[in-house]
């Protein structure tokens, strides 16, 4: 599955960059294949490695003295067939030159 | 903590009803404190908890003949003060005498 | 249309209520159809309408000395059919016994 | 502000990508500041201007043939500092090397 995950470390001032930082050294590290966007992360991989994930990212950025976290979390699962990060980006830049405005 | 999930099934009519019904009635047999909304569930558990009932809803879906899920979470975890469903709308009630419009 | 939104006032402590309720007390005001949950506020109403309530309670929690505010909309706009907020409990509800788990 | 917007066609199939093409195409004449992922779209622009694209964006893909969408917004919106898109990652990327995991 791909999945997009943004934590919100709240009450810690206006910069958050640091706290994302923490996450994304931690993702590397997990050997899980990621992208960075400026508004979230986008992960692929099986639940239970983004569950994990999810998991310990909270614990990280409690650690660092935050003390309420929200997270949002978009799942996109399908059974019909294999699609990648990239696949998605590439089936949409296909398509628009079939569709026009 | 406190998280809302709400689970979009994908290319099977606009009608979405009975594949939540079907989320609903599991979640009431697993005894998880919860609340629908018109626009999601909400539900009060540790994260291992609400990490299984993902994984389970979205197979539970999957059966019904769905070959693509959508599902968004909104995390809310605090450590600073436990804070129930009923807790956060009692608290903006509260606080709705003390600000003025 | 139906739309949920939370508004996440960022950097200014884990407490969030009093900046929830003066939102809450402006709605009230405009007389719009809401419903507080413990995850956001849900409103049946018009896009143009939806649009100038997120631009004025932007406003109105910058005024409280708010310096970044995180946003999140999810909008159900569906023109098969005419559904309320509570016609899509009552949907769900009513499936519940034809489906089991 | 900053924003992340996803639009779901629903009942439509599961092959998505051809509306999002539509949309990529109007944001594209539109002249405004964006960048397509493989979960959504970010656009760099004024709340009037992002209001008008969600609104014209949904009468484009309604006019496809769609009964019903599913929208997701996130918008980060801050008063404390100018920030792009581009700012976002650069200042993720600068915070990795003064972290450790």
């Amino acid at each position: 599955m791909i999945v997009e995950i943004s934590f919100v470390p709240i009450g810690v001032g206006t910069s958050l960059s640091h706290y994302i930082a923490k996450v994304i050294n931690y993702i590397e590290k997990s050997g899980l294949k990621y992208q960075l966007t400026p508004m979230g992360t986008i992960i692929e991989a099986e639940w239970n490695e983004i569950s994990s994930f999810i998991d310990y990212s909270h614990n990280l950025i409690f650690q660092m003295g935050v003390e309420r976290i929200i997270t949002n979390i978009k799942i996109d699962y399908r059974l019909d067939k294999k699609s990648s990060m990239q696949d998605k980006i590439d089936s949409v830049k296909k398509k628009r030159v079939e569709v026009d405005v």
